[in-house]
């Protein structure tokens, strides 16, 4: 399902070097999982629902009534309460009805006003993702699209077309009992990027068609390797390794990929990091970039910049698609021994003349391989780097969990905007 | 038109700290600005053309030609081949006819496929952007493109229909010759990142019904006011702060804007500087990110992490569009400070907020300044950040025009797909 391969070259780190480091990770990874057991409320990723959780089939049932009848559904949310989903449907989600558009994400009237437009005559439902309901983003844009939606639409309609998604007892539960609209819970005590298992993604997931069940499957199981691992935990290798790789100067990674249908999964990966160990002046700084394409802008730093760079490339094993590069002798193009060669063949030399040739030049790499990209994939991925990073950020002696300067940053909005 | 502005605390860079790198600076900048004066064949960026150039009259042309009858234009090209054509179509070029597609910059299979899908029933123009006409990328694609053509098009309608850009004496102008292709000229002793003013981005700029005279005066008002400012030299200034940052251990910059137009001019920028300066193990690390959507996901980092970043923010004064959050109290959503304002207004608030919560915080910033977003101001923008990067990579004491780094991978692909 999921490996990890490191490929560095003896200077980096042995396993040797490494070894005090993968025993606090073992110490660390244990006592993120044992959180597991304990009754300490809704810890999203924590939680992976059982397939007869009553919350899940609810929800399963009103993405399945949205399905039938609308034409878009607006996921109003930023950050952590749209990254999961906005994955896997930008990957894997690319029906037409419903098409699933992305709001409360910007600031720029310009933007907003294009996500207008493109409601104009359609079915629109709504789901809003909000875990405090104070931030201005999803805040605003509720406010504007309800208004709107209000210009078309009865109250009996709004309540159908209405999806509210936030913490238990906050002001959102409450206005969506007040108006009728539907509520879903969003995990208390984590922050969103953790909450890729909780109704925040799954809702989304369901209305865009894609098998919820099949990326539940690949978290769960995912755990499951973990936890039977013993001495060879890829998320204890991985946390461990990043770790001694920082400590010895290497302080920014880049995550990279060969198949631009994990695009958007890169930027769910760089807040998951970003937030969970930029703390105290510290943290590796997390970068993504999109290859072959980006080895024609970054290849040359990746090759000779800095060496205070670590790579870790998502590599997929199966590609569904197929494109032969045809016989054309005639023209004298220069490209004749590409002759006969499937595009996946091609990718794939790329990828190892790219690991190599990077490895070998002084950045550290890590490859994390799938069997193929599809729900289940997903859901191992979004887990296995949930718990590296958590056993990270422990490892660093932060908290993982918390997101003090993005606080900071709404509080001085706050002031500036004038709000009491 | 275009203003830089220094958002430092005391501690990191005075105005006395850089002198020194200030008066190297200004002397680099006399060299590159001299170069334009010297007869050293086709220097790209250099040469801005002007607007009775028999080359750009003749592109103009075919051009208009091609829009009056493509549905599509696949812009065959990777890297420096299509990044300042993309960056301003992206931006402003959202016409529906023709739709400038983009080809040659991916190895992917399923990417490869889908855009192939695209051009079913379609009336379709390609424009095949490659240097040195090696790479695999832009070659393979103009392969299975011209293939799929010739099952639609006559030899007459081929010619019509195939555009080669590329260097003068390349097997590609032996090619146009052969196949009554149209022929167009890529500048020769410099990289791609440097051809924004070339036909490389003119051609598929004013296929898209861009205002390329005016792209091509922002360029050369810009180049005016730099070479007119005296002390108050804004390419010289970002150079020389940047180079004073680095010495002082700053290493990674992170270009960001808040209007997601700018998106692809960031991609632009993130390759002229990491081929340009990543060299001999050295050089800024480039970034980038959109606000304030990333705020939700690296503002924590931004705020609280390593203090090795350095923030440049693209500014715009004016922006086209207008959405005001309308009053709602009987809702009690929280929001009522916002009623009755424009977005426009927040947007900047937010702005504003970052580049004082991130200045003061510990990350130097550089605003720079652009009256809005229009043709004139991406030619003012490219020329600028070219100017500041190529003084800035003669300050580093290194060839901001090679990337060797790059030739490198593409020679390790070669041999592992058995080039001879």
């Amino acid at each position: 399902m999921l490996k990890l391969q490191t490929r560095f070259t003896d200077s980096y780190a042995t396993k040797e070097g490494v070894s005090l480091l993968l025993e606090r990770g073992n110490a660390c990874f244990s006592e993120v999982m044992e959180d597991q057991t304990k009754d300490i409320g809704n810890k999203g990723w924590i939680t992976v629902p059982k397939a007869n959780d009553s919350e899940l089939s609810a929800l399963l049932q009103k993405a399945r009534a949205v399905r039938e009848d609308a034409d878009i559904l607006v996921l109003v949310g930023v950050g952590g309460s749209n990254q999961a989903a906005r994955a896997v449907i930008k990957a894997l989600g690319e029906q037409k009805k419903p098409r699933i558009v992305y709001g409360g994400n910007t600031l720029s009237a310009v933007s907003i006003k294009k996500m207008l437009d493109e409601l104009d005559g359609k079915s629109v439902y709504i789901d809003v993702v909000a875990k405090n309901f104070e931030t201005l983003e999803p805040g605003s844009h509720f406010r504007v699209l309800r208004k709107e939606m209000e210009k078309r639409y009865s109250k009996e309609e709004m309540a159908k077309r209405v999806i509210v998604t936030g913490t238990r007892g906050s002001r959102l539960e409450e206005i969506a009992k007040e108006n009728g609209y539907t509520f879903l819970s969003f995990p208390e005590d984590i922050g969103g990027r953790y909450s890729a298992f909780s109704p925040v993604a799954l809702f989304p997931l369901a209305v865009a068609g894609l098998d919820v069940e099949a990326y539940l499957s690949g978290a769960r199981e995912q755990k499951e390797a973990l936890l039977t691992a013993g001495a060879e935990n890829d998320a204890v290798m991985y946390a461990a390794y990043r770790n001694y790789l920082y400590r010895r100067g290497y302080s920014v990674e880049v995550l990279t990929q060969f198949e631009p249908q994990l695009d958007y999964f890169m930027k769910w990966w760089v807040q998951l990091f970003g937030e969970s160990e930029g703390k105290e002046y510290g943290g590796i700084y997390p970068s993504c970039a999109g290859y072959s394409e980006d080895l024609h802008s970054l290849g040359q730093y990746m090759q000779s910049g800095r060496r205070n760079l670590i790579e870790t490339f998502l590599s997929v094993k199966e590609i569904p698609a197929s494109v032969v590069i045809p016989e054309d002798r005639a023209f004298r193009d220069g490209f004749d021994y590409l002759e006969g060669m499937d595009f996946r063949k091609v990718n794939k030399a790329a990828e190892e003349a790219t690991i190599k040739a990077h490895s070998e030049g002084g950045v550290p790499c890590f490859v994390v391989e799938i069997d193929r990209i599809d729900e289940y994939h997903f859901g191992a991925l979004f887990y296995f780097f949930m718990v590296a990073c958590a056993v990270s950020g422990k490892m660093l002696g932060i908290n993982p969990f918390d997101q003090e300067g993005v606080e900071e940053y709404k509080r001085s909005m706050f002031r500036l905007l004038g709000k009491k």
